[in-house]
């Protein structure tokens, strides 16, 4: 069995931000040599997300203002804004997830025709990291 | 190591359903004759999602009642549907997930009583496909 | 490869409760002398779940109080509650995940500073149990 392992930073210039990280993933699958497995790619940080879904512009800013109304940045409202202000950030993230699982076939990243990899920032302007581990053979 | 991957395709008659999908799985996992390891399985495309829950008509309904409420849909309310409709889609699928990670054990989806695999259709009536892989020996 | 699997069993005493449990997985993953792989924690039941998020109690209190919000306790608003009351506990899982699935290098869970691993029950005061399967090398 190989396994594989990289960190990417992330440094959003926005505190609520969706970026692309498919090419990314994409070179550390081509890194790892893997042609049949499993690679994770997960948040490091409790107030972001990586998910799945299209890369498309109006669907981005459909999310962050979807996102705002289900948990809304609130200075005031939340027990865990003790010093902090980002009780929304842990809340957003539960729904678009910590992380996602994609099957390594052929040496490459087994998606549908749509499918990208995203990382969602909820708590930005400050460095924080991305984890890929890849297992397979 | 092994790996085994299969597809299913889905071809649901309503736009919003919920399908069972835990028979086509084992027959997957029996397939691929392992008997210890990993067995992913996600939706494709990124307006569908795959998750475990119960299999309870009743509860099915109250999943659809609820996420119409969540993220209800829009002809013309979402930014991403501009010569689409399917935005609200989009975001039913975060809230359900779009994959699952099922242990392998004993050659069986390792699961508690009462787990089943649903494939949920937020963007129905065309054909779509399920992605599952299996890591294990 | 080599593959583990172990069974944590829950007993709340409250119907909503959200309990830590990194140091049984930390355990499990040191039993199963894996350096290199993936772990998988999911709950073996449909009104609980595991995620990853801080070990704060005012966040705690944020998350149940906001899933309450989103997906009320109801006697009567589900259809799912014909001889039960749990619908909304099917519901509250779904915002926050069955499963995580963990990093494994050398020998560790494999986190960033503030990733906790938490059970979360919506439906409790009675046994409920845990998986968590490794495999890796």
């Amino acid at each position: 069995m190989k396994n594989y392992r990289k960190e990417l930073t992330m440094n959003t210039r926005q505190r609520y931000q969706l970026i692309r990280i498919t090419d990314q993933v994409q070179q550390a699958l081509a890194d790892s040599g893997i042609q049949e497995g499993l690679c994770l790619v997960n948040s490091m940080h409790i107030t972001s997300s990586v998910f799945i879904n299209d890369n498309e512009s109006g669907l981005h800013a459909d999310f962050l203002e979807w996102l705002e109304k289900l948990a809304p940045y609130s200075r005031s409202g939340y027990r865990h804004n003790v010093g902090e202000d980002n009780g929304d950030a842990h809340l957003k993230r539960q729904i678009m997830g910590r992380e996602v699982v994609v099957a390594v076939s052929g040496g490459q990243l087994d998606f549908g025709p749509w499918e990208q990899i995203f990382y969602g920032e909820f708590d930005g302007c400050r460095s924080k990291r991305i984890l890929i581990k890849i297992i397979g053979e």
